[in-house]
């Protein structure tokens, strides 16, 4: 096709606007180029060669990312007067929080305290991690910087940024195998809440898909998704960077942060959670 | 009892702290010198003196105040990083949104959709009601001024802005009573808002004064707590008083707000909402 005869639109300039096939490839895309699946330090997790302190700090500081989930939540939620937006949102809320048994509907206990149950099994006391002591600075600020784009961008962007869940699943399966395989404290009670996500995360990503597909009207807007996808994977990295940097190499805690104490061999621990 | 000898805290001294019972009379103070059952426009409305124009207007501005619980219920979610009070206040959220059924519980259609079977019943049509267009400014400003309380203020006091809902039950009883007798619009299918009310509103009410009275330590926190309510009851008021302006005395409608039209004697409407 000549450059006189060509279409913009199918010729992939610039400013057309992408498919939503092509979209959902350029979010993949994201994925496989920038998704926290490939850092070196979710590879020594799931092939069992984190010692236990090492395990810890990473059950420790993700505990903050999991449990300031649900108030990006209702950032997103607070800044939303689309009524069947909210309500679809707010079952993200409900499944990190947990709900009790009422008119018939059994209790969910909820992704934080499914959280808690795996930091007690690797070691840690349940109120040292809920202080949110001896956190990473870095981790805060990753997960501080999520809120904040919540609240601050549009909301296609607050929705997209939710878009890495895509990409979770993967995940999810290689930690469960991996994490059963390699390490004593791992069980179907310790590793709960990565079961649940297998379930929930397709179903959230489902509906995040079709709003940013249906609300992204410009190549502007689409570009705008893609860069909140990218913006997201870079606030999962930090926080594995700032992990291994502090517990792996060079092993360098800064001042303040979670040192571990104990023996680090998995062998002495018996069968932890269990 | 002598100046030397009395003890600062019974002989009410600006500093001293309130008894549980003190504070919740404090309280109750302020709703029988402040709360909007007081206003002009709500003894009109109660008592059949309002026409057509007249309720459509309240309808219509009062949804506003409504539809924007939830973005303020969501905002102090969104700051509160107590796990159970987030589970509790996420209640408001759910029955102002309503749910689907799932799981064995039944479907509720939420406050909310509620409000909007009134706004039909009276006339108004549903969508314009939705668009906010037609609202009086003074209406957007008082609530907006609500939301962002919510947001900036502490969450002590966030919580005590809902605790004008310790009045609330008998203005809805007022309510009730005064729409069946005199508005052909009113029967149990379009007054459902307040009916649910009149049983939600004490179970949250509940909660919310356990909270302020067990975490205002100190009498500047009671004052907090009390300085909350009266805010509160000034953003209703001034709604009344923008209703009552506009549509009432010296019915002066501001530019680009709704203007009644058709007749607006009750009599020849049947039986509205049927």
């Amino acid at each position: 096709m000549s450059p006189e005869t060509a279409e913009p639109r199918s010729a992939g300039y610039p400013q057309a606007l992408l498919s939503p096939a092509e979209l959902e490839a350029r979010l993949q895309q994201i994925g496989r180029e920038r998704y926290h699946s490939r850092h070196p330090f979710h590879r020594l997790l799931h092939g069992g060669r984190l010692n236990r302190g090492q395990v810890q700090a990473w059950v420790l500081n993700r505990y903050y990312y999991q449990s300031r989930i649900p108030l990006k939540d209702a950032t997103l939620l607070s800044r939303c007067d689309d009524l069947a937006l909210r309500r679809e949102w707010r079952k993200r809320i409900e499944e990190h929080d947990g709900w009790p048994a009422a008119d018939g509907r059994p209790a969910n206990e909820g992704g934080i305290e499914r959280w808690l149950v795996l930091a007690e099994a690797v070691g840690l006391d349940r109120d040292y991690v809920v202080s949110t002591e001896g956190l990473l600075p870095a981790t805060r600020f990753a997960v501080e910087a999520y809120i904040r784009f919540v609240r601050e961008k549009s909301l296609l962007e607050a929705v997209a940024s939710s878009l890495t869940e895509l990409f979770a699943p993967k995940i999810h399966e290689e930690r469960i195998a991996g994490l059963l395989e390699h390490y004593p404290f791992a069980n179907e009670r310790t590793i709960a809440y990565f079961k649940r996500r297998l379930s929930e995360a397709p179903e959230d990503v489902k509906f995040g898909l079709a709003y940013v597909t249906r609300e992204a009207r410009t190549r502007e807007q689409q570009e705008q998704v893609l860069a909140a996808v990218r913006f997201k994977t870079d606030v999962l990295w930090a926080q594995l960077d700032a992990l291994h940097h502090a517990y792996v190499e060079p092993a360098q805690v800064p001042p303040g942060a979670f040192v571990p104490v104990g023996p680090q061999e998995w062998q002495g621990m018996g069968s932890g959670g269990g």
